[in-house]
């Protein structure tokens, strides 16, 4: 049925309608006026031309301040609960342009709190573990050292945790039921989260002693948190943080999110070649029976995961892309060909950041908040 | 009405009947039995002789750990929002005693992250603030430097976020609802910090790398906490806490509660003689509305605000309590009297007080855990 979708930040069910999805939030789309204005900067990313980053709040707010000389800075995260995959890299790399577009800092927040509470059979050691292994991903996308920051929640709490004070002092309960969807059988951690999820919104203000613009790139399904966190901003003496927001990257077998609780159709970053062949190898696709079918009909690249993948992260060329969509629909392009080459594209990727992935490790305690180790 | 009371960590109105409470809230009274079983210690302190300290939970079990060697950890604290009154004094003269005559650690909590998310207009540095004020009043009372640890949850909150996280995560919303009477319009924090309470319950098995049996000297208000604290501890594999609790100091007005929220019916430990003076003068007592009447019907300590300071705090000797009680009563003494008499013992006190507060500025830094600074 349409709009028989849910998205939350802990569960993504149903075939997702993002158009939909930016309306219930009450999220901008991304048009032509503000992907011009962006041009502006510098050649649009990828995302941004196909409308993976597509939503936004308050985006012209960071540009107008930008343009006055007022540098945002980018925070983005990710819950530790295993590890990192390509739907987790995906709005990183986008990041990583971010960054290197406007030279602004970035603060990666690592919500090991969140990932405890919110999964029924992990530990703390498990989550700050698993931070760890994550944030070297985050690291080998090459974000400058410099101008990077690691927050680990358990880590940073003393810092963190007046402030997650004040976001909490400002959120009923009532408030909390309708956004995240709680009942009573949530735990009181869990209800109190969204508070730490504000934090870095709002740190920088903190650090630099005056209001400092945050834009938050991330996936759309953390909408809620930002949301609650720009309700309570003003009231604070903070200013509003922004967001674009970017759509759920695709499992390998069809569905719209790639999930870890469907390992056959999630590539991890730590995952090797013959891995990777297989599970591309499974993947679902938009092709045809037989192969005299798909020499005849041709397939269909909009349900093809192996075509989502080229669209959202491995092809990076609008017109390869194009052709191979062409070559698709009208056959002369079989899903057995599709996949190797993808497999080749996937496999080279994580050859060179598995390597990256290693040096990280020498500089990963350079770049943590505070100077924590893990 | 009787019966018609209200009692909460935060709240207490109506007149209380005290057992009846026990029984609401499931805690055992301190009987014969368990008086004598304490006189094995030490002579029993006033509060215990007088049924001031007069429920507990699995207090037996306490002296039974203690009697295999295994000495214990006392746990108490306050809700830093304003400078001390005597009745956050008396409990902690019972702590005091416990440790003198057990000679066990002492580990004191000032939860000013709670006193910020309850009070409505308060600010953490006042909660931090008043943290030190009250903590230099529980070290003027002599409690041992070598044994004593002071917590202040902002900022000892690295240590014990993770303790709580895991409280948090056994408590959930319908629970907590249940114990503390939150609806739709409490805020997120108010609902995660019981969590906070608990910790300095599991903190010394945490620091000891084995289970530490607690006991928890403090206001029969604070027992929803403990209960939910009780509640999760076997779950986490840590012992129960154990609780012995007292009745609630009464206001020089003769409410049950002696209250901020009343300071004309408050006795602070920074008041001077002067203030002493007036406030008791204005007190509530169980005199006759002339002199004749009272020389001939005698007056009611039962109700007497003067009477009950003596009783709770300001007599020690059950004798002259008794010969108080008679001269009250047979007319032989009158209020105004009385009134000068307590006012010149509670001078006394707060005299040598302040002194010892003021000594205390010199220590409180040896004594705070994790070795934290104002």
């Amino acid at each position: 049925m349409a709009g028989d979708f849910k998205v939350t930040p802990w569960e993504v069910t149903g075939d997702i309608d993002y158009d939909l999805l930016a309306e219930r939030f009450g999220t901008t789309a991304i048009d032509e006026k503000t992907l011009s204005r962006m041009k502006k900067y510098g050649e649009l990313h990828m995302m941004l031309r196909r409308n993976i980053f597509y939503s936004h709040r308050d985006l012209n707010v960071i540009f107008d301040e930008y343009e006055k000389g007022n540098k945002f800075v980018l925070y983005t995260g990710r819950g530790p609960s295993g590890h990192t995959h390509l739907g987790h890299i995906m709005p990183w790399m986008f990041n990583k342009w971010m960054q290197d577009v406007f030279g602004v800092e970035m603060h990666f927040q690592l919500t090991d709190d969140e990932k405890f509470l919110f999964k029924q059979d992990a530990t703390l050691q498990e989550t700050k573990r698993m931070a760890y292994e994550n944030a070297l991903d985050f690291i080998a996308l090459g974000f400058d050292p410099k101008l990077t920051k690691i927050i680990l929640d358990t880590e940073n709490i003393k810092t963190m945790y007046p402030i997650a004070l004040k976001v909490a002092k400002k959120i009923n309960l009532s408030t909390a039921k309708a956004v995240f969807g709680f009942d009573n059988t949530t735990n009181i951690g869990s209800i109190f989260y969204t508070s730490m999820q504000s934090v870095p919104a709002f740190l920088p203000s903190e650090l630099a002693g005056h209001n400092v613009p945050v834009l938050i790139p991330c996936g759309i399904d953390q909408d809620p948190h930002f949301r609650a966190c720009r309700d309570v901003a003003q009231g604070l003496g903070y200013l509003k943080p922004c967001q674009i927001y970017c759509k759920m990257f695709p499992g390998l077998s069809g569905s719209d999110k790639m999930s870890s609780s469907d390992p056959f159709s999630t590539i991890y970053t730590t995952d090797n070649a013959k891995e990777v062949k297989k599970k591309v190898g499974k993947a679902f696709t938009g092709g045809c029976v037989s192969v005299d079918e798909q020499r005849e009909k041709g397939g269909n690249p909009e349900v093809c995961a192996i075509f989502k993948y080229n669209y959202y992260l491995f092809e990076n060329d609008d017109e390869k892309l194009n052709e191979l969509t062409i070559k698709c629909r009208s056959g002369k392009i079989l899903c057995g060909e599709c996949k190797v080459a993808l497999t080749e594209k996937i496999n080279k990727f994580l050859e060179e950041h598995q390597a990256k992935r290693e040096k990280a490790k020498d500089v990963i305690h350079d770049m943590t908040f505070e100077g924590f180790r893990w």
